[in-house]
């Protein structure tokens, strides 16, 4: 047998995850200070309900990523592909769940898709939604509940913000025809990265006539909402630019200084149906976004059959790429404060590190008997900052020795006045 | 499409999810104190690697509720069953991982198994490993790591501790023939919940001669290591009192008293080569046990190809069993400390519960523009402790309206007022 990893997967080892923990940790808090509530479901789900995305008609090959399997009883069963599925089946199942339901979710999420450099067939995703709620105001609790946790991440981010109808009304405006609509936004959607000119081509090389593309280009060139109200005749484009205004307005209120209309923000997914929103990192040699989402006011109803409604309006927090840039931020983490090192004096050694703890000092000692020039190597390697040497000279004195590793110097101390100064 | 979960899982609600994180931060806390480490695996494996566990003698129906699939590649998967052979998998990548490896590792494993109550398809496992270290001051080091754990809990344990080479010498010094030890331990374990009688009658239908048994039963009415040091003369026998001697010796000097010695404890899994213990909490309804492990010595190294040893010391909490445990114990959590109801005052409102939350204070705010009263019954029925009503009489005087929901008085004070009162 060799030994070796599922093809796409990888372990997560201890320096990263306890940087993992801490982003984990941040996010939480500040999810529960906005009165989001944690909610687990199965790692897999039947089948039917993972397929059912699909047919709701998002268009995409996620499903023939989707790792298969039968139980005992020959159901069918898939790994989530995604957080959103599994909310949409709980709250389904749920029937008579107090509205609205401000949850947030992480765990890992499969896809077994091709393996590129950076991706994998195990990776984790943190979504936190709100179901039930109709207002602009769900959207600026996400958003600043977003600026709030990149600000206590330590990362410097910019939030685009954008929204369908106010797109939709522009295409119609602009006179696209409707069955060029999905097309032409995912030309719009480049104009950030690739410029106005490049846009314009593809929008020529997809059929629209010049002077639409004209029009539609000129219309881009507004940069904010309120040159976009002088001209706006369109209902739908009003009605977006008023939520916008309202939603702008609340995120004022609210300090959140991180945000930016972008008018060429679509986002991929075809179920947004109002507010989209993207953030990014400033400063940062990564350039994808950490997060996004949007209002999608009918895949959950249309998920569970249509007979209700479930307005909804989420975000997804990037979490591989944002463990990444806190990562190149920080030097590793320490695993403990102290190490003990016995010559021949378990129960000395281990009677010192026992108190130690006891104090809420992160201790530990050596199990493997070593010498001692070999463990203080250890030490230093693990950038441990104390040693404590305790030999039968130490036990005889009632002191042990406590080594600074930064320095080199050493002391004679007893336990007692080690703890107050390791404290 | 029926909206259903799959067969044998459920979902994890805010309620117990809450008690789940408090639970796992109180267990991280300790272990890191401990000087352990995290790490984190894939939730499959390869199949080949799942299987060879039983390969290596582990006689279990474990492989039959494997669950199995391929990836695109055509692949053998399976999603673990336990976190102790993605260990050992994890042990033979990293040939160059310095010894002794403490490692805790917490996640959902998986069984297709059938359904009982209170037995699921999808449940937790968090395993605490020292890997490389041979002495018992490993053994120590995982104890007193369980007895701080149960303590920071507020769960009163108490931790039975045995050794197999004990139990070996014991069975070879009451002459038990060889290949009856395995099925003998299978009694012998029983001694504790059925008594000594019952356990008397199954070594008689096992076929153990009747003065064999009459002697092993007088063994094991030693209840203590010193007794059994006195008659021990057997060097199997002598070499796990020795151990125990030791082991305890080291349990006392870190004050742990939740210990006690016991001959009859076996624990199931053929590999354990020397140690095994097991926590039960003490007056509790649950009687199943609440943690339990050991020391394997031969297991990774077995599992790899045999070329090294890789002596391992192990405990795995049951944490579905203590997240129950806990969850008898204490009152269910609150979502936030403060709720703000607007009427008609969303944008002085949504400041409001920024303010809040940007002064640490966990708030939230009514999103569906419900009336007074269905909000404050809603703030009452989740056990939020205070109401923060905004009117446009509040907006003009400046001032909120803060209701102590407890018992139902009501102030108006401006803003920074309040945030002082709630912190």
């Amino acid at each position: 047998m060799k030994i070796q990893l599922p093809r796409g997967t990888r372990d997560i080892m201890p320096d990263e995850m306890r940087v993992r923990q801490r982003v984990m940790d941040t996010l939480r808090a500040v999810f529960e200070r906005f009165g989001y509530v944690p909610l687990e479901t199965p790692v897999f789900e039947r089948y039917d309900i993972l397929a059912a995305k699909f047919a709701a008609g998002e268009g995409s090959d996620a499903l023939k990523e989707t790792f298969t399997f039968e139980d005992q009883g020959k159901r069918k069963l898939g790994l989530r592909f995604d957080l959103t599925v599994p909310l949409a089946r709980f709250i389904g199942l749920n029937p008579k769940l107090r509205l609205p339901f401000k949850r947030y979710q992480t765990g890992p999420v499969f896809r077994d898709g091709p393996i590129k450099l950076g991706r994998y067939r195990q990776f984790w995703q943190c979504d936190v939604d709100i179901v039930g709620a109709k207002g602009m105001a769900a959207e600026a609790d996400l958003i600043t509940l977003t600026a709030a946790a990149f600000r206590e991440l330590g990362l410097p981010a910019e939030i685009r913000i954008n929204n369908r109808k106010l797109l939709c009304g522009i295409l119609q405006h602009a006179k696209v025809p409707k069955h060029l609509w999905d097309t032409a936004m995912v030309s719009l959607d480049k104009m950030e990265k690739q410029g106005h000119a490049a846009v314009e081509k593809e929008l020529d090389e997809k059929g629209i006539p010049k002077e639409t593309t004209e029009k539609l280009m000129g219309l881009f060139a507004h940069e904010d909402v309120k040159q976009l109200h002088a001209i706006a005749d369109d209902e739908l484009m009003k009605e977006g630019l008023a939520e916008l205004t309202f939603l702008f307005d609340l995120l004022d209120i609210a300090h959140v200084s991180e945000y930016r209309f972008d008018l060429s923000l679509v986002r991929g997914l075809s179920y947004y149906t109002g507010t989209v929103f993207e953030a990014f990192l400033k400063g940062s040699e990564i350039t994808s976004s950490v997060a996004g989402g949007g209002r999608y006011d009918d895949m959950i109803g249309g998920y569970l059959g249509g007979r209700q409604q479930f307005p909804a309006v989420g975000i997804s927090f990037g979490v591989d790429v944002i463990f990444d840039a806190i990562r190149g931020t920080e030097r590793p983490a320490v695993p403990v404060t102290a190490f003990v090192i016995p010559i021949n004096t378990m129960a000395d050694s281990f009677n010192a590190v026992t108190r130690l703890r006891e104090k809420g000092i992160r201790a530990d000692l050596d199990l493997m008997g070593r010498g001692v020039s070999k463990n203080l190597a250890y030490v230093s390697q693990q950038g441990i900052p104390y040693a404590i040497i305790i030999g039968e000279d130490e036990v005889l004195s009632g002191k042990c020795t406590l080594r600074d590793m930064a320095s080199g110097t050493e002391e004679k101390l007893p336990l007692d006045e080690m703890i107050k100064r390791l404290k």
